[in-house]
């Protein structure tokens, strides 16, 4: 696997009871457990490997699955962007999808690790423009765009004590 | 759960060796196992009840399987509205999901059976786009757009040839 420039993920600087995405979330023992780092100063990039089960036609990778990585690599990417414009690089803004964009230009194969890079093109105090490629074997498979809203840390919570309340099976360490 | 009015899902029509997406084949072991009926003469319908790991944050359905259902119910209506075009209901044509837009409405809540509701909005030859509305509890969450081309079936199985054989362990029925 290629090294990123910077050894620390965007999604594991999120506190612990907002690291449960299933798609990036270091907590959610079921998940994708993807990683955003700054590839360089312009730059993100995330890898993934996809399970041999996770495909739309044998030997090839299902489409719901490249939306759901590029969707994580996009608010990963947000988070950093805004941090680094915000100057809370160590403790970056959590952001929630308001839009998802996939065009998958070429059936993508299963079995090469996955890349995903992500550059913003719209950073305003709110909200967060990233566009992602995924690329397999050097070959670019698929391009997204996610629009990025910057969630109030406070809206977060109450958010999530409504969920969890209505979810009294929620991890204890989430309420 | 309300009962669609066939009872004959889009997906189950496929042929076995084409059933193994992880989003709605039901020969995917792993996968979502998503099932497209016909709601009335106009509309489509499907329903999913994500799991409890299936989460963004704490108590609200990850984005990147709303993303995923709002795909495979795209694909899976295209096969209907064209297959009923086409005169070909119970062999319907294949389609690959050329885009996919989501739009995020409100935070999807956990718990709940999610209900996909999904319309034509152009049915061409070789192109359908479907629109699809993602209900919990009867409140609009999410809205998607799929513009899905048809594949015709010698393609898909030269493309299966060619990923199963970069595959050798793919299931032995999907060669």
């Amino acid at each position: 696997m290629t090294q990123p420039t910077f050894k620390v993920a965007i999604q594991d600087l999120y506190p612990d009871h907002l690291a449960y995405c299933y798609g990036c979330g270091r907590n959610n023992e079921h998940g994708y457990h993807l990683k955003t780092y700054w590839a360089n100063d312009e730059e993100t990039v995330a890898y993934f490997t996809p399970k041999p089960f996770h495909i739309a036609i044998p030997g090839y990778v299902y489409g719901g699955l490249i939306a759901s990585l590029i969707d994580c690599h996009g608010t990963g990417s947000a988070a950093a962007f805004a941090g680094r414009a915000q100057g809370r690089e160590d403790n970056p803004p959590r952001f929630l999808t308001a839009s998802l964009h996939v065009d998958y230009l070429k059936p993508t194969p299963l079995g090469p690790e996955l890349e995903l890079r992500g550059r913003a093109k719209e950073v305003k105090e709110r909200k967060v423009v990233v566009e992602v490629e995924l690329y397999a074997q050097g070959e670019l498979c698929a391009r997204g765009q996610v629009v990025c809203v910057q969630v109030p840390d406070q809206y977060i919570q109450q958010l999530v004590d409504i969920g969890t309340a209505r979810q009294p099976n929620a991890p204890e360490d989430a309420r």
